[in-house]
C-alpha cells in the first residue's frame, strides 16, 4: 500500500477470486466455468474483419449486442444494460443504490460485502436458515438495497418466483438486485417483473451457461430509469467498457441459443448423476439448481478433501467461513471430469460406488 | 434517472465520447484512432485455441501480458498495472488519490473533471497560457493529485521531460499522473522516473499508437506500492477486467514493436505534411507532438467547419468550450484520408493548395 492511498480504501479487503494455478494441468471444478466451448458461430464471429477493425473504438452503446439481447429475451433495448462481466453491474448498483444501506444473506457471493465496504455502505447480513435456505421474510420491508443471488451461491438453492416477487414487492423504496448468474441451470427467472416493479434489477452473465467466462460479458434487465442510472455511471467511469471482440462474440452467441440450452440440460443431468453418487458415498448435499454442487463428506473435513483432491490434480472451491468450512463447492464439469472426480473421492475416503 | 439514485450521482454529468455515427461511411478523424490495422501477429493470436478457451475465465493477474510489457519497457512486472483501457486507470487513481483535491489544466482531456465530480473531489483547473502551453509553475508545490496529459489533448503540445520532472519533484506528497496516451507520436516519456519518485503514475494505452482502440487495453508504470493500490481497487471492483482475447492480442502486439514504431513515424510525417498544408490555407495551429492537429481556420468558425466537413463525410472533433470553440481537433489518418480532408477544406473555405 502506498502512503497516498485514501483512508477508507486503505482498510478495504479485496475480493479473492478462485485460484487459477499454472503449475500443472488440473481438472478445474473450482470456478463454475462451463465444460463446453462456445458455439461455432461465436468462434467464427471473431474473424479477420473484426480483428482488422481493432484499430477503431468499440461501440460504447453496444447497439447490436443490446438489440440482440433485447430480441432474445423479449424486452426493449432500453431495458437492457451491458457490462464487462456481471461484477461490473453489481459494482455500479452498489455505488448507485447503497445510500440507505444494503442487506444480503450471510452465505452468498463473497463480492457483495466487498462492494459494500468499498462504498462505505452500512451492510447487514441475514443468516441463511439451518438448511441453508434463504429466509425470505427477513428480506421483506427493508427498503434498502436488497441483494439476492438466485440460485444462491455456493449453496445452489433456488427460491421460487413467488418468493422472489414477495421480496421485490415488499421493498418498493429500495432497489432489489436478483443476481441470476446461475438461473439457466434449473431455476426460474423473474427478469420480466421489471414491467411491474421499477425497483427490480436482474443481473445475468455469459460466463456460466453461455460458455464465455473469458469474454467478460454481463447484462441486466430493469426499468428504463434504472438502466439510465447504470449508463450514467458507465459513461462517468469507462464508456468503452466492452471491447469489439467481446461484443462480436456476444452478439453471435445469441444466434445459437439451442446449443446453449442443450449444454444447460447436459450439465443439469451430470449434476444429478454426480449428486446421487456423492450421496451414496455418504455426502450431505444441498438441492442445487446451479452448475455446481455444495457437499459435505461424512468422512473427512472440507479443507482436507480440497487439499487431497488438489494433490490429485482436481480443483474444487473451499471456503474458510466457519458455518460452511466442512462443505466444498464443486463445479459440474463434463461427465468424464465428474467420473474422475468421483474416483478420486473414493480413493481419498475409501468409499465405493 | 430513477428515484433510487444516490444524491451525489444524480448531479453528475457523464463524459461524452466522440460521436460514432452509423448513418453512412465517414472518414473518421474525430477520435484519434490509428489509420493502420494491428500487426499480423495480433490477428493470429486470437485464433481457434483462444476462442475455444473462452469458456474459461481470463487470468485476473494478466501474467503473460504484464511480463511482456515489463520486458518491452525494461521494468519489473511489479511496476506495471494493466487495465480495461487507460480510462480505467484514471478512474482508479482519482478514487485512490483525490482525497486532498486535484488539479489539472482548464483545457485537457475532458474525463478528468468527470472523475473528480464522481468522487466528490475538490478540483482546481489551471488555465493554459495564451499560447495553449501548460503553465508548469502553477502545478508545482501542490501536493494534491496533479494530472497532466503529455502531450496535452486537444492541443497536442508536449512538455519536456525536465518540465515534467519539475512538477513531479515539487509534489512529493501528492500523486502526479502523467497521461502519456499520445507520447509515442513525438514526445518524450518520463515513465522510468518512478524509480526516483514514488509519487509518479505514468499512464499508457494500446488505443492510439498500437492500433488497438477496439481491444480496450491500457497500462501504467509506477512504484510498486502505487501498483498495489491500483490492484487492490481492481480486485474490489472487477478482478477479471481484461478478457482473454484482449490479453492474447496485447501480448502478441509486443512481438512486433517495429511495426508499431514505423506506424508512429508515418503518422508523424503525415501530421507535419497536413500541418504545412493547413498553414498555407491560413489556419493557425499549435505545435502538435500527437496523432492529431489542433487548428483554427482564418476564414470560418470551428463549429461551421465541423458541420460542413461532416456533410462531406469527414468527421473531426469540435469542442464547445468558449476558449477553443474556433479550433477543431483533427486526427491524423492515412495520407489519402488527409488529402481528402484537405480537398474538402479547400472546397469549404475557397482556399487553394
Amino acid at each position: 500500500m502506498s502512503r497516498f492511498l485514501s483512508g477508507k480504501l486503505s482498510k478495504l479487503e479485496a475480493y479473492v477470486p478462485g485460484e487459477q494455478p499454472r503449475d500443472r494441468r488440473y481438472i478445474k471444478l473450482n470456478t463454475n466455468e462451463s465444460p463446453y466451448p462456445p458455439p461455432q458461430c461465436v468462434i467464427d464471429a471473431v474473424g479477420m474483419a473484426e480483428m482488422e477493425a481493432l484499430r477503431l473504438y468499440s461501440d460504447p452503446e453496444c447497439k447490436i449486442l443490446k438489440e440482440g439481447i433485447a430480441e432474445e429475451y423479449g424486452v426493449l433495448p432500453e431495458n437492457v444494460f451491458i457490462s464487462n462481466g456481471s461484477d461490473e453491474i453489481l459494482n455500479f448498483a452498489f455505488m448507485a443504490y447503497g445510500g440507505r444501506g444494503a442487506v444480503f444473506p450471510d452465505i452468498t457471493y463473497g463480492f457483495y460485502s466487498v462492494f459494500a465496504d468499498l462504498y462505505g455502505i452500512d451492510a447487514e447480513t441475514v443468516p441463511l436458515r439451518e438448511d441453508f435456505t434463504v429466509d425470505t421474510e427477513a428480506f421483506c420491508g427493508r427498503n434498502s438495497l436488497v441483494v439476492i443471488a438466485n440460485p444462491n451461491a455456493p449453496t445452489g438453492i433456488a427460491l421460487t418466483p413467488e418468493e422472489v416477487e414477495k421480496i421485490i414487492a415488499s421493498n418498493p423504496d429500495g432497489v432489489v438486485i436478483i443476481d441470476e448468474a446461475y438461473v439457466d441451470f434449473g431455476a426460474e427467472s423473474v427478469y420480466k417483473l421489471y414491467e411491474k416493479y421499477d425497483n427490480l434489477l436482474t443481473v445475468r452473465t455469459y460466463s456460466k451457461s453461455r460458455s464465455m467466462a473469458g469474454a467478460r460479458l454481463g447484462f441486466a434487465f430493469a426499468d428504463r430509469k434504472i438502466i439510465e442510472d447504470l449508463e450514467k455511471i458507465k459513461y462517468s467511469t469507462n464508456p468503452y467498457n466492452i471491447n469489439r471482440l467481446t461484443q462480436a462474440a456476444g452478439a453471435a452467441a445469441l444466434k445459437d441459443s439451442g446449443y446453449f440450452r442443450k449444454n444447460c440440460e447436459k450439465i443439469a443431468e451430470t449434476r444429478e448423476y454426480t449428486a446421487e453418487c456423492l450421496k451414496k458415498l455418504g455426502f450431505t448435499l444441498t438441492p442445487s439448481a446451479a452448475n455446481f454442487l455444495f457437499a459435505k463428506s461424512g468422512d473427512i473435513g472440507g479443507e482436507e478433501l480440497y487439499v487431497r483432491l488438489r494433490e490429485k490434480g482436481i480443483l474444487i472451491r473451499h471456503f474458510t467461513s466457519e458455518r460452511i468450512k466442512d462443505y466444498n463447492r464443486i463445479t459440474v464439469g463434463s461427465r468424464d471430469e465428474m467420473d474422475a472426480f468421483l474416483r478420486a473421492v473414493c480413493e481419498i475416503t475409501g468409499g465405493k460406488l
